[in-house]
């Protein structure tokens, strides 16, 4: 088996963390129900399953989970065939299997619960709360038609059990940081003069695959590949006739899987002796180094996404550089992209995410990136988590150009 | 890499004939205008995009189909960084790439193509054309305010486009379907009686990661493998005590991934010498092939899907047997369960699909199981084409039990 897939006994561990957090989450925020609403999740998976269930069903299934009167209570609503399955999972208080259809169980349940409110996964910007369709949202509707006027948004629930890594997670990212920058190194001894990025994509991919590793994003730009001063960044494939130059630079991004964790880091090497980078490349990478720098220092518990970004953003600028064209960070988890608080600016894509608060054991990318005039893009990626007072780097970030002569 | 991926080339083969579809499907449907409209689609990607789009975004992207004054465009609005590798795909008309958000091209856009109707993937009832997300189906209410009553559910289009299987998409399932036979027959020369369904599930997954194969649903449950009487079958994990007897069955589900395509097929296994195959064995095994082989008599162009799912149920009941609890079929693609017509009874947990209209092309499986009074479930699942008068299975089906002596 890869080693990208998480092995079922760690998921099973980390899936009881969270349902420890859970308990609180509910407590904390005084919402008395939330349920997560699926079927055939092969197909199209609600993405906080992962987290809070851990496998698949077939059938339409509601994981119920409420706090009422100081009392936490675990179901599963789920076809016949899955039953069996999820009862083994030791997970829940009570797992109810049927045949023909779920309403009169769901219907029987909420009603006997009476919840207040009952948060269900939907969100205008946040991907990993909006994991219930729209279809299976107007089958709820009609199947609970005198309970929808309670049904909330659950994205502060999600955000809080995705944004709050376990030990065990925040373990399994490190590992998949450690051993993204193993293979930067052992490349990095193959990489020579002339070669195309197609040529230098095939090494990771070669590698990856000796090592039973999946990469943690699209194959085809994972790693993202970077050669010379005319390459433009973004999700792009490796180009056959852009190839590495003595004195030019090369760039990438990527991550790797390991045991269904991510990592995502942006490395730069350039092609000639310590002493021979040019001072416009040398000021660049110092530039983009510090921004990350100072971004670190700020962040801690309770500060708010958008003006984490603001520190590198305003830096930059101050340098006399133009604005990078994304966020600072982003989570990293299960995905590479992991949803929940994004420390971006206030633009319209981003929504009103970046005005979340960053809490404690939360893991975010710092990245950004600059243009030089005769060398193109400076990009560098570095991973923290958020401690009590601060925050530390899950790798030693990267603190000078990786030299090929 | 592993042989379960599709390379790239051929998905943009397929892809580049399920837009000809596409054309015609408009067209035929007098639907205007079809949009997708997704992102970040690695955390949760829209079930229909892997044969339309190919690949993934991160930012809101909208790839718009339109079939207007008999004209068909395809146009895609995606962010800045995602906006060079859909061009190099060369299968859109026009590409736009934004900065801060789509909502200015894609107001513009449906300004300018002016459609009656505008079909978005919404389906109470079907997995497959159910991709748009609650939340993104609000942020799309707030960005067109004035033509979300000319929303229609895209389910009618995605069903064709699905069910629809190109010449391409036929042979990679039926190739999928032989390496899964072929495995079966490999795994029956290293059975032996005593043991666990446990180990004989390691000898298959074995066998899968020396052929780098991965499985068409959850590992756990792929293959199943049931042995003896007393196990009750289900998508549920082998177990260590369950073992294989002289005079038992052995029975599995089983399905692999190769290039992208599923098979899932159940086989049959008995532990003894054909002429001690008990008559109550045998006369179950008879009447489940003969259920199957009296469906894919039926089963035609035109015909409704659960008339067929009636045929077999039907038959099982005149010879005395309880009639099973699922449905007699479902399609195959790249998904094991790939969505649209089911042959299914009417029955809540499937809404309104048993009444779709079987079409030429379309890939089913035909399973279903019996129960026995001391030897347990007799179970056996083929999958078949339907062809211009009738259909074809794609391998040969079980004519009888595979027997271990």
């Amino acid at each position: 088996m890869s080693l990208s897939r998480i092995p079922e006994k760690i998921q099973m561990q980390i899936i009881k963390e969270k349902h420890q957090q859970i308990r609180s989450i509910l407590q904390n925020q005084s919402i008395d129900c939330w349920f997560i609403f699926v079927r055939e999740t092969i197909a199209n998976p609600d993405p906080i399953m992962n987290l809070v269930i851990g496998g698949h069903v077939v059938w339409q299934s509601a994981f119920i989970f409420s706090f009422i009167k100081n009392e936490f209570k675990k179901m599963a609503i789920i076809g016949n065939f899955d039953a069996e399955k999820e009862k083994q999972k030791e997970i829940w208080d009570e797992v109810i299997g049927y045949k023909e259809g779920i309403s009169p169980f769901l219907q029987e349940i909420i009603k006997k619960l009476n919840p207040s409110k009952i948060a269900v996964n939907y969100s205008e910007d946040d991907v990993i709360s909006d994991g219930l369709s729209h279809g299976m949202y107007l089958k709820l509707c009609k199947i609970l038609p005198n309970y929808h006027d309670r049904f909330i948004s659950a994205s502060t629930i999600i955000h809080a059990i995705k944004g709050r890594k376990t030990k065990t997670e925040a373990e399994l990212i490190t590992q998949a940081c450690e051993i993204t920058e193993r293979i930067n190194q052992d490349i990095s001894k193959h990489l020579k003069i002339g070669m195309s990025e197609v040529e230098i994509q095939a090494l990771f991919h070669k590698k990856m695959n000796q090592m039973g590793l999946d990469e943690a994003w699209e194959r085809n730009s994972c790693p993202s590949v970077d050669a010379g001063p005319e390459k433009v960044f973004g999700h792009v494939g490796p180009s056959a006739t852009f190839k590495t130059k003595l004195g030019h630079t090369l760039h990438n991004d990527f991550g790797i899987k390991y045991q269904g964790y991510c990592s995502d880091l942006q490395r730069m090497w350039f092609f000639g002796k310590e002493n021979e980078i040019p001072e416009e490349l040398h000021d660049a990478f110092n530039v983009v180094k510090n921004a990350i720098l100072k971004a670190a220092e700020f962040i801690k518990p309770g500060v708010i996404g958008h003006a984490v970004d603001n520190i590198a953003r305003d830096y930059i600028k101050s340098m006399g550089y133009d604005e990078y064209d994304h966020a600072l960070g982003h989570q990293v988890g299960t995905n590479a992209h992991d949803g929940g608080l994004v420390l971006a600016p206030l633009w319209e894509r981003y929504g009103d995410i970046p005005r979340g608060i960053v809490e404690e054991n939360n893991i975010f990318t710092l990245e950004l990136d600059v243009k030089t005039q005769n060398f193109g893009t400076v990009s560098l990626e570095e991973i923290i988590q958020v401690t009590q007072y601060g925050c530390r780097f899950l790798i030693p970030p990267q603190k000078k150009f990786i030299t090929i002569s």
